[in-house]
């Protein structure tokens, strides 16, 4: 109960920050296109990328002020990822977190235009983690580099590309795993990287910290996979069942329902092992990977 | 014609760059997003804006070499610009420099995401220009900050969106001008300023190079539209007089082909203006201006 408490202060600041970020004036030339990415950024997310970001700081005690910039720019990516995910031409998803998705409401042309600029925007939005006291110049263009091939076509956007690109044919356990590996858990990955890059942290706690968030990544990709074939419609807020319907490659295709859910127990306790090391200091990050083996939407 | 040749040794010299990258191992996990990316990047784009700004760079005695990485960035920038806006959500253009858009041969989906990857990867590309030598890790987080303001909601996708929520009313001048300075203006007036920045150009110097890049813009944007109204479909390879047909605001609809031509030539006058001051260094920046004025394609 406490650890929800403290989730909840802290998504609390995420939202803050990013409806600070989306007012700004001068953000957007077109009160349209602002339209369409706040309609998309606030539509009730769990933050669960930036979370992650600042609890992985944590490990390196460093306060989250440090890293807010490039933790909520994770929370863009993710939001355009979303965005363009749901597009006619790639997953056709009208409904998101129980609400009409953007193309929906604003049309494609312009829900493409509003995944473009929430991605740019993330880029700009690390560029002034540079500004943050205690952070260096080299630190924040390394996070810069870094998101971008996490986020790219080495990296999310090509796992999203092999899903897309396999669809109809069977992949086996290991082809998943890479491309749930891609997809989902190169932002994942990265987004706990960030708070150990910007922390300071050596090489191997850096390497120990990837682990955890590639781990995390793919147990998190096999949850959603699970929950679009047992998971409850009102809950979830989007239909369910569409995997199967459209032959889409999972974890629970290859190896069903109980089978997903043990290869998911199975990555969140190699990702608690891989923090292990931090001690208490790894509190909040084990705590997280609790909580994506639980969760329910 | 001396120019022509000095302008053909650079091109190569960007293309050479660029193919390079585009071949680097572990660029993409998907080998048809890579070709997706490779086909629109490498259709016989004129590359201007790397060409912009290594001239700008030039103005400041910075050798090319200095700025390779974020010139090129640039083309990927210009590039994913080109694949969304071809989407048939937004342009809805088959051909592009006579050869079938992206979503044309790899499907809407994949266009999406080769938009995307090529986006993502530019930021990538401008955090390597941090080590490069001679460059400074500010100045490259500065660029980063600068094309993220220049090609997003407030610049270039800004620009886009007003396009598409304005066809069908009518924009007075004011507003056509305001439009392109941004969908085309703001990523040609920022590639001319990444080489005043990375030259460490004074505060000054920056405001006249990016006087010069809004102006070239601008005409660069009404050149265009005067060749979709008049332009040679078979020169172009791509489809003209669009712009009429599906009620697009232009400055060629509201001055015509030579009022809209009258413009582009005061605006050239003016970039030529802007860059008086450097002298002798602002020759190749001088002749490109020019050449924004006297383009056939």
């Amino acid at each position: 109960m406490e650890f929800q408490e403290h989730l909840a202060t802290r998504i609390k600041v995420v939202n803050e920050f990013l409806a600070g970020y989306m007012e700004r004036d001068g953000i957007a030339e077109s009160e349209t296109l602002r339209e369409a990415m706040k309609h998309a950024l606030f539509s009730g997310g769990k933050r669960f990328r930036p979370i992650l970001a600042i609890a992985s700081a944590e490990v390196f005690s460093v306060p989250m002020e440090r890293v807010m910039p490039t933790a909520c720019a994770l929370e863009l990516i993710h939001t355009y990822s979303l965005i363009h995910d749901d597009l006619p031409s790639l997953d056709d998803d009208d409904f998101r977190r129980g609400k009409p998705t953007a193309h929906r409401v604003f049309g494609e042309g312009m829900a493409v235009l509003a995944g473009d600029a929430l991605l740019t925007a993330a880029f700009g939005l690390i560029a002034e983690n540079g500004r943050v006291p205690g952070v260096t110049e080299r630190q924040v263009l390394d996070v810069v580099a870094d998101v971008a091939r996490a986020c790219g076509a080495a990296g999310m956007v090509g796992g999203q590309a092999i899903d897309i690109a396999s669809t109809g044919t069977e992949l086996d356990q290991n082809g998943i795993e890479m491309m749930d590996r891609l997809k989902t858990g190169a932002l994942i990955a990265v987004s706990a990287r960030v708070g150990a890059i910007l922390g300071g942290a050596s090489k191997s706690d850096i390497e120990s910290i990837t682990d955890y968030g590639q781990c995390l990544g793919i147990a998190f990709q096999i949850g959603d996979d699970v929950l679009d074939a047992v998971g409850d419609e009102s809950k979830m807020g989007k239909r369910v069942r569409k995997d199967a319907e459209k032959q889409k490659n999972s974890m629970v295709r290859v190896l069903g329902v109980d089978g997903a859910r043990e290869r998911a127990r199975y990555y969140i306790g190699e990702a608690k092992r891989a923090v292990n090391k931090f001690g208490e200091r790894a509190n909040a990050v084990v705590k997280l990977a609790d909580l994506v083996l639980n969760r329910e939407s």
